[in-house]
């Protein structure tokens, strides 16, 4: 019943400085005792802990895909895939983050890479996940035993606690990348984890062109009567590239024809969403795709959280607060919160960008703000 | 500033009865003091106002299709379409709400027909409505501008206060069923109402295959970033038959699967919804498509309040209370509140039914009960 | 399996109108078609079931509380309150609709009438209740077994469902007004009725100061650990006069320090709400408290729904719509949908007006729109 | 246009472990490129960053409120409150995290004190906070120009982005609680801060007994008509013991009746909540005062998430996972996240504990779980 006498990891130190009281004896005295009762006084903490606007401890950067997929190549050889280690997963570490497995604060980003053959076992987990395909196709998600075509565009959200499995079903290793919200389950300390099957089932193994789930859920507009409510994440694990292609084409073709639909000339974007109540996909992440038109721009615009992109098809320019990149195919960046952000096609290809971001945590919390230079 | 002195509607006579108070001459006065002050107590009514269960004022009833499409098409060589009558609309009228055009306490249903080269007015109302077209094609619907082809299977909803207006840009006449919720809002006195222009305009006389609506709402699980939010109807203004129809037959292939999908085995059915929330197209009325196998039986099913059903396609037969009929293509019928329904496809065609009802506003007020025997 | 062969009530006749076919024997041979098919075209109806504005079926009206009074005694002395009748209440009848004991469309407003010693039998139904007592105590109604005391100026909301019964422990009869949405649940055909016990238990029939349920939820932004979630009504069955009085006159004192909190300068008014949702009591009724400074004025308003006033003290001057009354303590009026309603207090006494409306199903519905004249 | 070369942080090491690939000069390699491009493979971290259940960074810790307030007192002789340094606040800074000024990873605590006459400056900032007071009295907080009193067992929330300042109006200093999500926004980087008035108006520096707040919102069940509509955190500044008490009194009373209404036999609580949704005062921190009679004992209980106690009243033993603390007024101690919790009060007095906790984020995100032993 004796309180905790470990030695303090509180250090003060008593320094001249605007707002700061007058370094004294006194004051040594006072700051001991803080240290001996973990105490720590807020006048010499407010300007790191309540800054005027958010300054992120997130840097902005830049992977290269060729590289990101030389090194998954090179795991794929070297590292074997399974129980214990459970991924061939590889993720970006923000080079501002202490060298965590962190792409910003709140997210992680990773390629996963599967050989021929491969099976990547099974489990589940809190964190929300999903796969993204900038290329390649042959592996197949299983998801509590429905099989998931993976191919190139497609986009496939992995709400928390669903079991699911990975194997490749071609002759060719695969990469793709997954977007989860691991530091942030982190930080929150709210995370569970089970183990599955080390090896799912013959029945499993099947490699369907369309899910269970999609043949249930994929209809515009239209749900099963025999599911009703909101659910808190969409119950449909693909959003296909064919959809995604024809809702991005559409828009920018009734921008041409002057309806007001896209974020700004040039610019369209679609969000993926949960058809049960037309919110994000996932309670925690937000996922996008934009496409400019040839040499089109978007607005600049920062926002509290952080977000990552993968350029998906074609090139141009992109800025995030004073760092400006030429991007090409499988590119990945990543934007601190309230850093600026723009980005330009190329005057000769449009620019088709993946984004996935943090913004439900804020909007739930009513501590989203975005400003936007017109 | 004197109080209303117009003969009193009410009347109230002592009646010897269980539950009622003995007639007598002291009854009587106070009976007359009730009516002249304009009072009825509850004793007399409660019987009917408050009974152990919904006793709708409704009836079961059935209109056969080629009797409707008859009437109409003879509507069609007399009747003129313009400002005034607005609509060549023609009405289910319950044969036992008193002749009012009422399907049922809270429904209109109509068929509407439009001649080639036709134009139905442009004008808006406070009232939601919806077309579904099961059989023709050749009108577009004008809503703000946007023209939106009608075709055999497709489901039109309209939220309250759009402009609207239909032309029949075919060579022959075309015929489909419009709902509304006009019976509600006459009934809560909600309604407003205004005429727009006497004739669209030649750009709006365009027949695209697809409308804007559609290009910016139409893909499955996707959303314009540009429209945020979640909206009290579904700004999506068609939802296609080839939509619908792979939604059912692939629930069906699910059930013959195994996954517990359909509302029982051989039964598919989907809702109508709104992308921006996953709600009901509409704030009043709730719209389903649903699919019997060949053979194959619904359970039965009562609720709190009312539907009307179109058979799509197919044939079988289908009870409602103690009223059973044989029903074909187009045949339209009621469904009253409280009052049981089931349904049977013939042994050798899947029976397809159209089904419009009332249960959002039971939902939004806490008021639906459903009761399913299994 | 035959269809319906009842005589059909549907009425037809062309008639020589604007927005109406010429009258011509193949018009009257077609209205003959529509009669015998149970069919109303629109055109004939559309102007008074589609106006431009809501045009109430409900007339304006007042009630005086002594004519309502003396006749509820009446009553007292010659109608037995027992099983079957349920209660002694006599209901205001809108003259403007038929002689039907409905004081607007959607509510129910009567009298209840309690003679000392007397018990009205416990029973249960869906409709929303609700007591509001002008003047007197000495009645306890007992809710699922707990007794809550009644007193000039409470308010006690009573959701759908719940057991309730009332006993007279004192030695004088006892009046107060109920407030329900029978007529809603009558024409929405939803509801339920289940009697209970004829006479509550010994354990009931204690009159305490305060009832269980204000113990647990009577507390100021508090609520109990153990009931978490929204529930679709109050919890909290009595609204004290203490505490609405005390609300009236800090709203009051705060507009006279020139805080912007009033309705309108001298116009303070207070909801009564639902604790676990901050909405309104109940999910077909607003309930609220009015207090005119004396000489002061509302706003003009008029909105879609209806609504019953009464005085609940002071003296001042209404209008609705043409109709002015004075009026004083107890009497009760009403406010059709759409028509436009105003207050003043007499110069010397401030004027209370307890109002309740059926507003929550229009903003549940999305179908709510107010006018204020400024 | 190059990519940022900065030395990388990222270390990795092959060892020798289940679940680890084995160790060889490939792999040297391979984690040599992966350091180069700041990438961290999954599978050397999972253990640690995807734990089979929340195994949380912070510690179970006790601070003494003797301690804290002769600290509290000592600074307040020889530390000015001023621009700058803004608050004379001193933070819990948990024993496991690093020394930073968390009582929890998402939750600051702190004590602060104002000398007699002395003014805390006005700021706002997007963190919630609010002030609990468990001695004292005659500081008042002004919100928005609205001077709130504290006294003993007065909780007083204070929503994002309000101007506040102190003032202490009485001969005495004055020590209370602060709470605040300071790490959780410095964590989730959405933080914004202003400064206001050096020193607030002479009008301002009243000393009213009732907030303008309270007289608005401060009435059970009831809100002004005025203002509509659910707000993100409460509007009422003060929640008074008077109230709290009685409310836990009378919740105890009613668990002696026999009605199910406390936690567990003899364990009362009440959450503060916001009177316009009926949910928590504000969105990160949930707040809740809770009363052990006499002898009386918690369930054992764990939740995702974190909480800070203080000890409002009466003695009595905690358990925190492994460590036990008898506990005595003023006394504050944490409980990370998953961490089992349980209190009795010594058999001789009832025991009162403060509790504030981050819930509402897990429960806005759909990530709460609590286990309890019964």
């Amino acid at each position: 019943m004796a309180i905790d006498v470990t030695p303090s990891p509180v250090r003060l130190k008593a320094v001249a400085a605007p707002g700061q009281p007058d370094p004294s004896p006194e004051l040594e005295q006072l700051y001991r005792g803080f240290e001996r009762e973990l105490l720590v006084p807020l006048w010499t903490e407010i300007g790191d802990l309540m800054p005027l606007h958010p300054q992120s401890k997130a840097a902005a950067h830049l992977w290269r895909w060729d590289r990101l997929k030389e090194l998954a190549a090179q795991a794929g050889r070297i590292v074997p895939v399974g129980r214990g280690g459970e991924r061939r997963a590889i993720a970006l570490a923000n080079p501002a983050l202490g060298g965590k497995p962190y792409a910003t604060p709140t997210l992680w980003a990773a390629i996963q890479y599967l050989m021929p053959g491969e099976n990547a076992p099974e489990h589940r987990h809190t964190q929300h996940a999903f796969r993204f395909v900038v290329e390649g196709e042959g592996v197949w998600t299983v998801v509590n035993g429905d099989a998931v075509r993976m191919s190139r565009g497609d986009f496939l959200p992995q709400a928390g606690w669903n079991w699911h499995a990975h194997h490749n079903a071609a002759s060719e290793p695969m990469a793709w990348i997954d977007g989860l919200d691991i530091p942030f389950s982190y930080y929150t300390e709210s995370q569970f984890f089970e183990v599955g099957r080390d090896r799912i089932g013959a029945a499993e193994m099947t490699t369907p062109d369309r899910s269970r789930s999609e043949r249930l859920w994929g209809h515009p507009g239209l749900r099963p009567v025999s599911r009703t409510g909101a659910l808190p994440a969409t119950p449909l694990l693909a959003y296909r590239w064919v959809d995604t292609d024809r809702a991005l084409a559409e828009q920018l073709e009734l921008d041409d024809e002057g309806e007001t639909c896209t974020l700004s000339p040039g610019h369209a974007a679609v969000r993926f969403t949960n058809p049960t109540n037309g919110g994000d996909v996932l309670p925690t992440m937000r996922t996008e795709m934009h496409r400019l038109r040839a040499g089109a721009a978007t607005l600049t615009r920062r926002e509290t959280g952080s977000s990552v992109y993968q350029v998906f098809d074609g090139t141009g320019v992109v800025s995030v607060g004073d760092k400006q990149w030429d991007v090409a195919r499988g590119d990945m960046f990543v934007v601190p919160s309230w850093v600026p952000f723009s980005a330009q096609a190329s005057p000769t290809t449009q620019l088709d960008l993946f984004r996935f971001g943090d913004a439900p945590i804020f909007e739930a919390l009513h501590a989203h703000r975005v400003q936007i230079d017109r």
